[in-house]
């Protein structure tokens, strides 16, 4: 058994980030049976919806009936994306045990995909922090596009640590730094952590990866090198930004505990459980899923 | 400009590796244009064919007319895979600059691939040394399945010790470790680089990754912080070992590139040129590549 310290924590993103960019609706049977069976993996986290408007995301409109169907796995925290205030009580109404606020760093994206500027998101994340006051949500805060925004290019390490300070005056508690276009580079990856956790040694800090130009993985590992324990992933390597051009999957979560345990870090999660639930994305959503793994098999595999 | 024990070399192997397991033959004139575009991006070595018997892989049978049509470019080391006898007398025929010699270190993989057994190999080895005694050629070495043997799992540090000896006293100047079926993970291929680097501190040493399971960019960066300055890569990651369940592709050669130039290290490598030429890949091999820059672009892409 791993310590604690260097047990890795999985996020699993695949039922929202992975879906919402899906050119069909998934039905809400199949994502609680999905939920269902993730949540019997080891995971530690599932964000299972985002309360969004059903205009937005047409794709997430059953985020209730999904957060009802389900049936809870005691250690697994529930999660789901809250936008605005009326997420934020449709989220009051649900039985999630995490609201997941976000914001882009860049002014630009943030425009894009949550329709604000950067202040008017911060005035409205103190309304939803007053609206859910008293309830028993942990609260996670994503800062998008911290390692480069689409419009914008790289972003400065003072805005993510301006932001930082801000969400956790506000009273979040855990932070998500999302490379939302797949423009982080490991070296970036290990300075930033480093030097944020200089900043705040005690912050429960979640790494957002996509796989745009195949850096995942190798980000991954700079960041746990850094002290990262919580990461984002989606089954199947799925997913991707709406409002983001350029923006494609998730960091697969199988290739990623199967990076992690190849490497000798524990991550609680049953890999082949993880890969049983992969192979059947593709017949679910139509389309061959990015994932390695599923295909390949995992490195210990030895033919006859 | 970096200094020299910082910067990469990028040993190419599309025209090889690349394009031995593809379904149809490239014809000789394209495969000329391709080495002459990629030898002009900046790449130190230029795997250009193979000295096989035509019959095992017929795709790479008129190495040396390829060899005999490029347009030879200073300062870039050509090189030819050469098998056995027969291979190193047409190598003495032709114009290449380097030589590299293959053994798996799986008994059984190598005589799926090679039809010999380690020991024979080794003769052979002997052999080809002898007839090549005399010549110019740098003489490379490279272990396959140094990594893994599809067929026997997880090969021994000692093992890969004993067969680096053997080579050495051979006199085969250069060695390469290859991940023949992409089962390599980050923390192993560190630790053999330590490792092998502490028996032989003077060693050239080269790493040849398949992506298999999407560790190639994890693990090539492992290895440049555990001191490998030399990597084998192909154009648009396209290839794989014909006698190899599993393998897939080689590491693609510009998503490399570019994952080292956004972590600030030197390849002294034109990514854009070879960005340029992986565009054209598809429509020359008739079917998609597994890159991802190509798709993407660069991480420093901004949209308007």
């Amino acid at each position: 058994m791993a310590e604690e310290k260097d047990r890795v924590e999985i996020n699993e993103v695949v039922l929202r980030d992975g879906l919402q960019n899906e050119p069909d609706f998934v039905a809400t049977e199949e994502k609680i049976r999905l939920a269902d069976g993730l949540s019997r993996t080891g995971v530690r986290r599932l964000e299972v919806s985002s309360f969004v408007s059903p205009k937005a995301i047409p794709n997430l409109r059953d985020a209730a009936d999904v957060l009802q169907g389900i049936t809870r796995v005691p250690g697994v925290r529930y999660t789901a994306l809250v936008p605005n205030v009326r997420g934020a009580e449709r989220a009051l109404e649900s039985s999630v045990d995490e609201v997941n606020l976000v914001m882009s760093i860049g002014e630009r994206h943030n425009l894009a995909n949550m329709r604000m500027t950067c202040d008017q998101s911060l005035a409205q994340f103190k309304e939803i922090m007053t609206a859910i006051a008293g309830s028993s949500f942990f609260v996670n805060g994503t800062l998008a596009t911290t390692f480069g925004c689409p419009f914008e290019g790289r972003q400065s390490v003072e805005r993510v640590l301006w932001a930082i300070d801000i969400y956790r005056e506000m009273g979040i508690e855990g932070i998500t730094i999302a490379d939302t276009i797949g423009v982080a580079n490991p070296r970036q990856v290990g300075e930033l952590t480093t030097t944020i956790f200089r900043h705040h040694p005690d912050l429960q800090l979640t790494l957002h990866l996509h796989n745009t130009r195949d850096m995942g993985l190798a980000n991954a590992l700079a960041a746990y090198d850094a002290g990262i324990r919580s990461f984002d992933s989606a089954l199947g390597g799925i997913g991707g930004c709406p409002y983001a051009p350029g923006a494609t999957g998730n960091v697969c979560t199988e290739d990623l505990v199967h990076m992690f345990h190849a490497c000798g870090i524990d991550t609680g999660v049953d890999l082949s459980a993880l890969i049983g639930l992969s192979c059947e994305l593709p017949a679910l959503l139509g389309h061959a899923t990015p994932g390695y793994v599923m295909k390949a098999g995992t490195s210990d595999r030895v033919y006859a």
